[in-house]
């Protein structure tokens, strides 16, 4: 295919794209396709010829469509949402026809500089403080990560090397893999999965923290822990508080582990993948007071702020910690700018080498969108969390399992948790909506989290009535 | 921007990138800007109010282009190519629209279950052992990786803990982290930087294997190692071969490491990141020879095969290894099917959680092109670099200073090293064309390597005839 017939099919593309996202709700959101469907539907090997275009787009209702989950259905209220605007696809479109690898300065000048200044942009939408962000002097600064478990472990892996030098300074004979047996990381018992996978990647000790009522760790939790572990001749070292866990949206009390972690010299990163984007608004900042005492911070605007995935934005107080990490510079990668202040090599920022031109994506939201459109639609869906919260209290035989802060909504039924379960199954295999569960504090309880970017009023309630007509149907099958 | 606008402007920018790739040779492919130049180009921050279409993207020229490294033009030839396609593109655009996050089976089923299918596919053009492919019944099977990078990181964290189960099931009180203090991995000492850093992350020793003069790693070189190695108590686990290196394209001697890996209970990690492509064809795929003596292999589609990155295609003969190095279950993401032998949940494959729509862009490029299009695309790069070698093998003033096998050549002025710098500098500043060097046996070194999909034999003379006439001015102004 060259440049005149793509001219075409692009076009053709954009109608399909326009016509797929303005009709999604009347596909099912849940796919009926059982395990192992799509391997009969095509041949067993690639064609030796080239085939048409129209063959290859024919097959995109018959093989592909049958077995999408549409996450971005009014429908979806599963895991947390992923976002997709139209200016994020166009800018997206855009970085695959540049089609760099932007792994240093040199490789893309445009490439770095661009996401420096858009982490620069979105930091100061969050109102972080001055420490975080690069500008043209700072020690801090922003990157692009794939995903908030890159992001995650970069912070570990950062605060392990931190511990390390620091430790050998002292005792220059003790070996690393003798301190890394000693190291010990903390997360809360809400955290993400993750958290807990990046100790395991770097091989660290990693321990749990207990949570209160309301599912946040807690800074006297903390201490305590610290003072044990620290008796049994472990090393402390990295603490990951969560900002909007993925259960129930709960979030850890950072202004009092903060300054426990300074006090013990505790790398603090934070999670805050979905709650992140809400940030922006003044009357959700107060969520992130204590961000001052944190080494680094990481929130996904590709699942709240519009910019289609991959885009998990992570920013540290000092690059040095996180460069530091493992720094290598062949002589195939080296280039004349690189010892200069003002130029980053975001390799030495994340765990691949190659990176595509992402801020793009960035750029064209945050300018056709504006920061205040951004606000508007964060309230549009906490508001909506809060109709649909609304509708579950009013109904006696349900009951709200967590505080709903943003756009997430925990309830099940009152009774035991066979019961919830059987619900979800009923809900999911009807089709209408889909949603999944999470455990807390022992209970099974459905997780309703406000998706998609076209949702409105209509389809809370819709399902809503739905769900509660299940509940009506269960309920009256009990033996009484 | 709703879809009405979109329709409009998605067409625009298909015209656009159609414009920018049609007229590419007719820009500057390295950029003048200096670092920190984007910066005042734009405002310090992001704007309250929505702006216009229009103003975004008029800065595309203004703002963006200026500063890109142009990786498509015929007149770049630094580091390995990096692919782009039109139908690659496409297919990117719908994975853009459908924007699933396919983490597990029930996420998205075409998802995973396409990227099943299309990792058979292209294992199958490859001629793979049938252990790596999934089938129906396999145990092995592929997954796409982000990068190199990652894959190799993967391959050596199943490593780590393979081993560790192996050695606790002999020496059950064995701690995890006595054990990885005693690991020891291999790679080759021209191995990509990446694999040194996968053995950072992991916290576990690495060493560097010295290669022949054809810089390729020996079997008797890796036995040696192993004995002294195994008397110093160390236990090696891991090692990475390279076919095709990235500073001459070099192929570590599989068919004599593989037995010596096998006999030896090492995981061998097969890198063929820029050669893999290569492989489809019949006259290349004796390079792969000795596969069948790996755990895991893994090349860069998105380099050579015309798939936009990102695509890291990578397979392994038993996936329980792969799965089992960190597999965690939290409740929000299990799903009914997940116990069935026929689902894969591709989170347990990969570093990050979320994941796109990635197998779309195979499935497009391989109906599009049909293996006899992909082959004879292989076949031109390769044409074109012989082409090449031969002009500087006519030219006394130059050599040769490593085999080409593919795509790359080396090549350096005779004489010092400060010779072959200057006229790199030369080169690079002329932007004329783009080259990066590279270090073999203590020499500086030119690296050539064919990237773009347009390029033709006018470019390579073209390039030749520049590159030998500043070796011209530069001899001249030498004392005699």
């Amino acid at each position: 295919m060259e440049a005149a017939e793509f001219r075409r099919r692009g076009k053709e593309m954009v109608d399909y794209i326009a016509d797929y996202l303005e009709n999604i709700e009347k596909r099912q959101v849940y796919p009926d396709v059982e395990p192992g469907y799509l391997r009969s539907l095509i041949p067993e090997e690639a064609p030796e010829e080239p085939e048409s275009y129209e063959d290859v787009v024919k097959d995109i209702e018959r093989v592909i469509m049958p077995g999408v989950t549409h996450w971005h259905s009014p429908y979806f209220y599963a895991y947390f949402p992923t976002a997709n605007s139209f200016p994020a696809m166009l800018a997206d479109m855009l970085c695959g026809a540049i089609g760099c690898i932007g792994f240093s300065w040199a490789a893309s000048p445009a490439c770095t500089e661009l996401e420096t200044v858009m982490l620069d942009w979105l930091g100061k939408m969050l109102k972080l403080p001055d420490d975080f962000l690069a500008g043209t002097e700072g020690r801090g600064g922003g990157v692009i990560q794939g995903t908030a478990s890159e992001a995650s472990l970069m912070a570990l892996l950062a605060a392990r090397s931190r511990v390390i030098k620091l430790i050998q300074a002292d005792q220059p004979d003790r070996s690393e893999t003798d301190i890394i047996s000693k190291l010990l990381a903390y997360s809360s018992d809400q955290a993400h999965s993750s958290v807990e996978r990046a100790g395991m990647i770097a091989g660290v000790r990693m321990k749990k923290i207990s949570t209160d009522s309301k599912f946040a760790v807690r800074g006297d939790t903390l201490q305590r822990a610290l003072q044990e572990d620290r008796s049994a001749g472990l090393i402390p070292f990295y603490f990951c508080a969560t900002l909007g866990t993925t259960p129930s949206c709960a979030f850890d009390r950072i202004t009092e582990l903060g300054p426990i972690c300074r006090a013990e010299n505790i790398w603090m990163h934070i999670d805050a993948a979905y709650a992140g984007s809400a940030f922006i608004c003044p009357e959700f900042r107060p969520l992130l007071n204590g961000i001052e005492f944190a080494d680094s911070f990481n929130f996904n605007p590709h699942k709240w702020l519009l910019i289609n995935f991959d885009c998990s934005t992570m920013w540290v107080k000092n690059r040095s910690d996180i460069i530091g990490a493992f720094k290598i510079e062949p002589l195939y990668l080296k280039h004349d700018h690189q010892e200069s202040g003002l130029v980053t090599d975001y390799r030495h920022w994340q765990i691949p080498l190659g990176r595509r031109f992402r801020s793009l994506k960035m750029w064209f939201v945050f300018r056709m969108y504006g920061l205040k459109g951004l606000q508007a639609y964060i309230r549009k869906h906490v508001g909506l969390a809060k109709e649909f919260e609304c509708l579950v209290r009013a109904d006696q035989r349900f009951e709200i399992c967590a505080d709903v802060v943003l756009g997430l909504v925990c309830f099940r039924l009152k009774g035991s948790n066979e019961l919830t379960e059987t619900l979800l199954k009923r809900i999911n295999s009807a089709r209408k909506i889909h949603l999944v569960p999470c455990q807390l504090a022992g209970k099974f309880v459905l997780r309703f989290a406000i998706c998609a970017r076209t949702i409105q009023s209509r389809h809370v309630h819709e399902a809503w009535c739905h769900i509660s007509q299940l509940a009506s149907e269960l309920l009256q099958e009990l033996p009484h």
